[in-house]
């Protein structure tokens, strides 16, 4: 981990390009920060100017009386490499450049980009000379709250018209689960501050990292882990540049608790257009990010408004989670409760009916048209009796709800006003989360007084209800993360021995079935044969039907030849296969250099499936799990994941198939043999773990799963070593 | 159509129950209506008052000095009925019982519900003899903003710190996009309009049905169509009581291009529970609900912010609805427009780059690292230069794109005060709906200035790329289906042939074939033997493998019973099936009538199709296609749709599928024989219009599709005449 705190938490800060004028940015960067109480001191830097706005301002970063922490540099693009260069000459810790027109220039018709990138490359290797953290450039700078600095010309913090974070902070959500936001953009890091805030959500710190030139986003959410502010990431990305770094981190974070909701824009390709032209960012296979996320508990969110109120419930709830998916539903609107019942089973949640004796407790509060089955229609007269608290405690005392959601009208805060004490005892003894749901707009001191006692206000009827099924599954997942950690024992002479066989630039499946069988990976029965009459005799021995497969590197796809028969039964159609394939491999690729014909004995029928590893460019090995034929063709039913798998994560894989049914034997089949099936996923993703980086693709296409206890087949690999 | 003027437009109101104690929900009602300048005349009647919140009260309906439009009653349940017989007696045209305690009452313990549901029986008789029309029980009353009545005890209109429309009401979208509002719950009802009128929407109804004992949702709806008032509705239903107006009224609706949004409630067993004992409605079936929706180009929303948002949507764009899926993004936030690039390309629209003649005019404006590709980042610097509205009208241009989106900041206004004018003429002159997205929480001048100009602000990123995708949805599916009326010529002869078969209780498939036959429908070669010999013989005249089937009316699953065999060949085998089948079925159904063994010409192989018509018990015939086995059972790869269906419809239908790549020949198959599948659907769903009342289920499974030009073989059918 880089301390980042020279960047974050700065004694002292130079504004290099301060002016006078506020109505362009480099007057309004320095007039944002003047506009809240920064703790530390502040030196415009101005060749032109001795005072701005109030401050003495210096000719050059040289004349500031003291070596500062920080310096911000926001002047024309042409500049900042020099005077980067001056800033480390004079030993400034750290800088943030804002300055534009630097990788993400490709400009309007294409000019400018080489340009822009070289200009990149000296801040980088100026940076490196100097050791000096370096934001940016094209960043809209950063806020940290603690010391009130706001190093930005972002107007959404300018003449805020609350303070950075709500007060008190005498409530523990407030101070345990502060958010931090780390964003590549500018506009949409601030933005997510502008929507959280009026929420009563309590920030610690706004990056916004830009170009990314040296800091990126997983830097800044590795220092923020240990720096103590922050509990909850809010993050936007449009790419990762550095895999290794994300993996520590995001490994860590989940460690220790402290949830990351992402975005990640780029999936489409205008997506991509507008994320290269913008941060200078390549989006990159969004399967794999998705994996990725998956793998280490990091939710993703698809607007702000979900992502903030995700980010409010693990503030508010991350230290009571869930056990479980049951949810009790409180309201005094059937309409309202209704709904949410709807909302929660869309989410995978369940609404069980409350036990007879929560039930007999609720009941001695209500009207007859009212019900305490679940969702409990408390009714409006016995809301405004035992108020929003009462109701809740009592729905939360059922052994048969982990979780409770209240819906409620909070326009007006009239009751919880009434109520202030009551939510408060509630936040502190109820040991289940309870999460609130206005379907009116609420007015400020509603979701003020809720939030001091510790409650997030939903105000959206589906974050709601994800957000109760997303603490859920958080602690599922951290919980199974901490005890799963695959063993991997390096036995260094196999590994040595499939190392030396991956160097060759080619190999034949024959060759690749010798390396799988070496991971304990058991194959068909299979050798190679040097002729026709060689082939009959193989095939004698194995006393079953054969298939005979033309092996040569040159011929990967070996069905596209026609140099492959199955199911040849005598020595007579043995002969006329292999002539036949020969000439038709001999057909297709004329030059091909042909090792000879696989003769493999058939495989007793089973349910097709495929498992393969391919390397992502920038996470590198992948697994990739699908049902085979029309599953993974047609309907592009494929789970993917990065390795190791342990046996547990490999059954939840294929769990998540949408086909998944089918290992279990419907349509009066039998159960397949899922336990050959996982323990085949479980060993190929240690040899992709050992030597992933040797090669493009493993795939083996089709695996037939017998029925249980009978094991797998695995009728084709194919490998590709890395070009 | 009922005429709902005496409810909805009432010249005079008797308020029976009001009370001077407004903390309570009698004296409420009557505050709230004085709240606001209703045009008409109210009368109090109370009992014991002479004198209510400044009104003269009368003693019972009787003394009031006219004959009102409408009752408004909110006194005990039990008094209801005597009280509503009162005001028919005294010539009231209109009632709206508020009161709650009726068929909604399935109480705490489960007491209470015969005696609500027998007195709201009473209300239904009393309204019937009366001719009057009856809205609710157990509603929360309307709003009719045009002549201020707001006959509710709703608190979102009580009080309100604005007018209940936007004023002024001159640019055009004001006054020809009102919405109204039309719920079975009343919290849900306003809260539609709690959540819309800040950001702007001018409603002309809320009117919420509670118990519906004779008004029903789509009753308002029929009326509201022609009243004048309206052009898009916002539901929220618990269920549909009458099919045949929900149908004809969904067809006008979509005929006058006035826009439906719907949510439907009670999807889930927990959501059902909630409807049920809320306003005592059972929520059925939910694939048959979204069948209808979609049929009738009914939107479907799923939580209130995003329902208002559509709403906005219709009411300023429905005018000029995108011809087709291609959108233009501009922005000055790099973020923000890939944001919203990848949030369109998942509903499905496409973002193409723009072509060069619209892309040098744009430039013209660019800096540097701006760009003008699609999305265009039109960076800070231009939008502050050229505003908004020029960058959307440039883009707007391009022959390429068919709807524009701005992506924004609007939590300061300025922007958009500069651009005021310009605004109106885009809205005025641009073909194109353009829509505004802000990242930013708006301030409510942006929100205003831009309505006032004739577009909807939008504050969320999925709902403005939804929108958009929705606006075309509906001008596509509206077009299509003014177009395609199915003819229905009714052969009147073969209909009651079909007619007396389908009175028989029970049907087997040898006696289903011939009804298909009857409406075009071809069926293999098959014929009922009588003995082992006999089946021979007919298996002799069709020179090819057969199948033998047991027919019998107990025995409709025959697999079960073994009272099947398929590929047999010769004399022998089917001598020996015939005794076999015969003896199983007798073992399986010992006192079954057997009519004989169906000796059916075995298909040709084929893509496995199931279609089936079911009969819904709200809906009546709904057809059902599936891809066969796997597709079915396993995926639930199922479409629905009303009877009957054009040609156009059932490709469409097929469409939707998600495996229905497999039509087309993937996976190196031929493309198979789509048109004889299309046409017997459209037969089938012929047959099911006409006879569809008659039967539960028509099942031809499976039906297997040949390879393109070789027609689709019908294997088995099951017909289970109605119970």
């Amino acid at each position: 981990m880089t301390n980042l705190a020279a960047l974050l938490s700065p004694q002292s800060v130079a504004v290099i390009g301060a002016s006078a004028d506020t109505t362009i940015l480099r007057g309004r960067t320095l007039s944002v920060m003047l506009g809240h109480a920064y703790v530390g001191r502040l030196y415009p830097v101005s060749r032109s100017q001795s005072e701005i706005q109030g401050l003495r301002a210096y000719a050059s970063i040289d004349a500031v009386p003291e070596r500062v922490d920080l310096a911000l540099l926001i002047i024309p693009a042409a500049h900042v490499p020099d005077e980067l260069e001056r800033c480390g000459r004079a030993g400034v810790k750290a800088a943030l450049i804002i300055t534009s027109g630097f990788a993400e220039q490709n400009g309007k018709n294409g000019e400018g980009g080489e340009e822009g990138a070289a200009m990149q490359q000296r801040l980088r290797d100026i940076a490196t000379r100097y050791d000096m953290i370096v934001c940016g450039p094209n960043t809209e700078g950063f806020v940290n709250t603690a010391v009130n600095l706001c190093a930005t010309f972002s107007p959404v913090v300018d003449a805020l018209p609350m303070t950075l974070v709500p007060v008190p902070l005498v409530p523990p959500s407030r101070t345990k689960g502060q958010v931090a936001v780390v964003a590549q953009s500018g506009g949409m890091g601030f933005a997510f501050f502008d929507r959280g805030r009026p929420k009563e959500i309590s920030f610690s710190y706004i990056v916004t990292t830009g170009n990314e030139v040296r800091l990126e986003v997983f830097d800044v959410v590795d220092y923020l882990i240990d720096e103590g502010h922050t509990n909850v990431f809010l993050l936007f990305l449009e790419n990762i540049k550095t895999a290794t770094t994300f993996r520590r981190v995001a490994d860590k974070a989940l460690r220790a608790g402290k949830p990351i909701i992402v975005t990640k824009i780029g999936h489409s390709e205008a997506g991509q257009r507008a994320a290269a032209s913008h941060t200078a960012a390549l989006a990159g296979n969004y399967d794999a990010y998705q994996a990725m996320f998956r793998h280490y508990g990091i939710v993703e969110g698809h607007d702000i408004e979900e992502m903030v109120d995700f980010a409010a419930a693990f503030s508010c709830y991350r230290e009571k989670l869930p056990a479980g998916f049951n949810v009790g539903i409180g309201t005094a609107s059937g309409g309202g409760g209704g709904w949410m019942a709807d909302a929660c089973a869309a989410e995978g949640l369940r609404i069980p009916t409350l036990d007879d004796a929560t039930r007999k407790l609720i009941d001695a509060h209500l009207p007859a048209y009212g019900t305490s089955q679940n969702p409990v229609d408390g009714t409006a007269q016995a809301i405004r009796e035992i108020g929003y608290s009462e109701l809740a405690r009592l729905i939360a005392l059922s052994d048969r709800v982990d979780a409770v959601i209240m819906v409620t009208s909070a326009r007006s805060a009239e009751i919880f006003k009434r109520d202030r004490h009551r939510l408060e005892s509630l936040a502190r003894e109820c040991p289940k989360p309870v999460l609130f749901w206005s379907y009116t707009s609420p007015c400020d001191e509603s979701t003020r007084i809720l939030n001091e006692a510790g409650f997030h206000l939903f105000t959206n009827l589906r974050h709601c209800a994800r957000a109760a099924a997303m603490l859920a599954n958080y602690r599922v997942h951290r919980e199974r993360f901490l005890l799963a950690a695959p063993k991997i024992e390096l036995d260094v002479q196999r590994a040595a021995h499939v190392r030396t066989a991956l160097e060759a630039s080619a190999l034949c499946e024959y060759q690749v079935y010798p390396l799988l069988n070496s991971y304990g990976i058991q194959t068909i029965g299979a050798e190679l044969a040097a002729s026709a009459h060689d082939a009959v005799r193989i095939a004698a021995m194995m006393h079953a039907p054969v298939a005979l497969k033309v092996q040569s590197t040159s011929i990967p796809h070996k069905t596209d030849a026609r140099a492959v028969a199955l199911e040849l039964r005598d020595a007579s159609s043995i002969q006329e296969a292999y002539d036949r394939l020969i000439r038709n491999a001999t057909q297709y690729a004329p030059h091909a250099k042909i090792d000879g014909v696989l003769v493999q004995r058939m495989a007793a029928p089973g349910l097709e499936v495929i498992v393969a590893i391919r390397r992502d460019e920038l996470f590198g090995p992948m697994l990739m799990i699908g049902l085979g034929g029309v599953h993974v063709e047609v309907l592009r039913d494929v789970v993917l994941s990065p390795v190791p798998v342990s046996h547990e994560a490999a059954r939840e894989l294929l769990a998540r198939l949408r086909g998944c049914a089918l290992l279990n034997g419907v349509r009066g089949g039998n159960p397949v043999d899922k336990s050959a099936l996982v323990d085949l996923i479980v060993r190929l993703s240690q040899f992709a773990i050992e030597h992933g980086e040797h090669f493009d693709v493993l795939e083996l296409n089709p695996v037939l799963v017998h029925d249980a206890g009978e094991g797998v087949s695995i009728v084709d690999a194919l490998l590709t070593t890395r070009q």
